[in-house]
């Protein structure tokens, strides 16, 4: 019950007002595998260039991440430069350079064709539906997207949503999208055009699912200490699509579990610089900040009626 | 077991994107009245000029309010007009007109004195310390401020945290109050002065509790049409307070659900203009809108152990 995702392997530069990383490992694909192998295999596909330090991933390996499938090519690998200010919600791009990125065409190796479980991490709609077009018939294919594609390559998005049965993304992007300012409606737009279940992220505020006959609210761990963001929304999507791997299961009590699953190991990634914490994070303290979201947020209902 | 409230009554002109109203029934104490009066007698304590339409408040007294405190002066009443954008989430505060509210001395009458449940809605810190000297021992004490106290009387607005035992605030006046951004160690701080009890109000994005043994999240509540948000945060206030009033306990399980009931009755209001939906409410109403919002965020333990 392997996990597949497609995406971005990168070098970041980050700085925040409590400290700042040079080369740190990033990008998409990378913070996906690392929450989603948390719970099951992982295979990634992805491109780096010949200046990355492969070492780096080597805790992917140990927790049982399949790497065939990372390209290694001549040149700059993706360099992602980003700043925060003192809020840690307002995140500025100072940099990006797609270097061997640019010219990415994702191949999938024959032994990954099968995987049950298909994360198109957020590249070019073009691409992820070349991806579609290589494997055979996963369970779930679920993708991210961007305002940058939203904009430039609508028509190619939209064809996309008709093949996914699950899009993740954020709130600023469900509006764009769907031209609705309201995130129920914007949802129901997109669930309308392909997708059954749609996530909607919404930062340090939390994340909406939303399916045919269920909403459900997942709220941002309220941290004394956020340190870093950096890789979150894509850490949500690694626990939320590595639990329903896990458990084989989405019906409707699973998908939520999923979501608390995915807030859990989005909230640690915040806890220290870039991949830090989701490097040395055992399942066990993911189960244990899922008991905490638990406490956050459970009510009995009323023992006795009211009056009136 | 009376709520005593005092704060403002008051006429609002309101501009949306979807309509308006004009000397539309407003007020941070009428909004407060109205949703918790659902639950439990109000006191009300306020003034209003000769202008204003008191068989407007007729509801309320159906509901059992008691309207003896409300003063009635010459001149006119507190008048405020806002504008929402779009978003609904943004207002723009186009006129305020004190009125007779300008010289407003709050007057407790006799009868109101033993009230157990106290709620001072926002007004000058100074007034609400006045209203502190006039009761006798109320089992809680709970208040609201604005940016404008904060800066203009933080010293006396410090003195009042050190005798109330519970602080209802947005979160930007909890983070212009203490200076950190950090809702939870916002919370800190303010606990530290005195209240034990911090409720953090995020308009669309929920409302945080935050006591010494606990932190509870209720989410704002995902509806489709968003039609007026003006009064939500007194109305959360007043179905919290309501709520502790009608089961006559503030334990841990009790003050979770009464920030859900506050959510019930905070999201209500926005779902027509002004004080629309809170004037014909029922009780039943909010009980189901309970239940919705325990559909919304409940998620079971996960049922086996995962391995790893």
């Amino acid at each position: 019950m392997s996990i597949l995702v497609v995406g971005s392997v990168a070098l970041d530069r980050i700085e925040t007002p409590f400290g700042s990383a040079e080369r740190a490992l990033g990008g998409a694909a990378t913070y996906f595998a690392a929450a989603a192998s948390l719970f099951q295999p992982v295979q990634l596909v992805g491109v780096v260039g010949d200046d990355f330090p492969t070492g780096e991933l080597a805790f992917l390996e140990e927790r049982g991440a399949d790497l065939a499938g990372l390209e290694r090519a001549r040149g700059e690998s993706f360099f992602w430069s980003g700043r925060y200010d003192y809020d840690m919600n307002t995140r500025t791009t100072l940099e990006t350079r797609l270097g061997v990125f640019a010219d990415f065409r994702p191949r999938i190796p024959p032994s990954f064709r099968q995987a049950d479980w298909l994360f198109l991490a957020n590249i070019d709609p073009d691409l992820q539906r070349e991806v579609l077009d290589q494997v055979s018939a996963p369970r779930l294919v679920a993708c991210d997207t961007m305002n940058y594609w939203i904009e430039s390559k609508r028509e190619s998005l939209l064809e996309l949503l008709g093949r996914v049965d699950c899009v993740l993304l954020n709130d600023s992007e469900a509006r764009e999208l769907t031209g609705d300012y309201n995130l129920s409606r914007a949802a129901r737009w997109i669930r309308e055009r392909g997708p059954s279940i749609v996530v909607v992220k919404k930062g340090e505020h939390g994340a909406l699912l939303f399916t045919e006959t269920h909403t459900f609210f997942a709220p941002g761990y309220p941290l004394e200490e956020v340190f870093d963001p950096t890789g979150a929304g894509d850490a949500f999507a690694g626990g939320f699509m590595g639990w329903l791997a896990y458990t084989g299961n989405m019906d409707e009590d699973e998908l939520c579990r999923a979501m608390i699953y995915g807030s859990a190991t989005g909230s640690l990634v915040c806890e220290r610089m870039g991949m830090e914490r989701l490097r040395e994070v055992g399942v066990e303290e993911v189960h244990e900040r899922v008991r905490a979201f638990r406490r956050l947020t459970a009510f009995d209902s009323p023992v006795a009626p009211v009056h009136g």
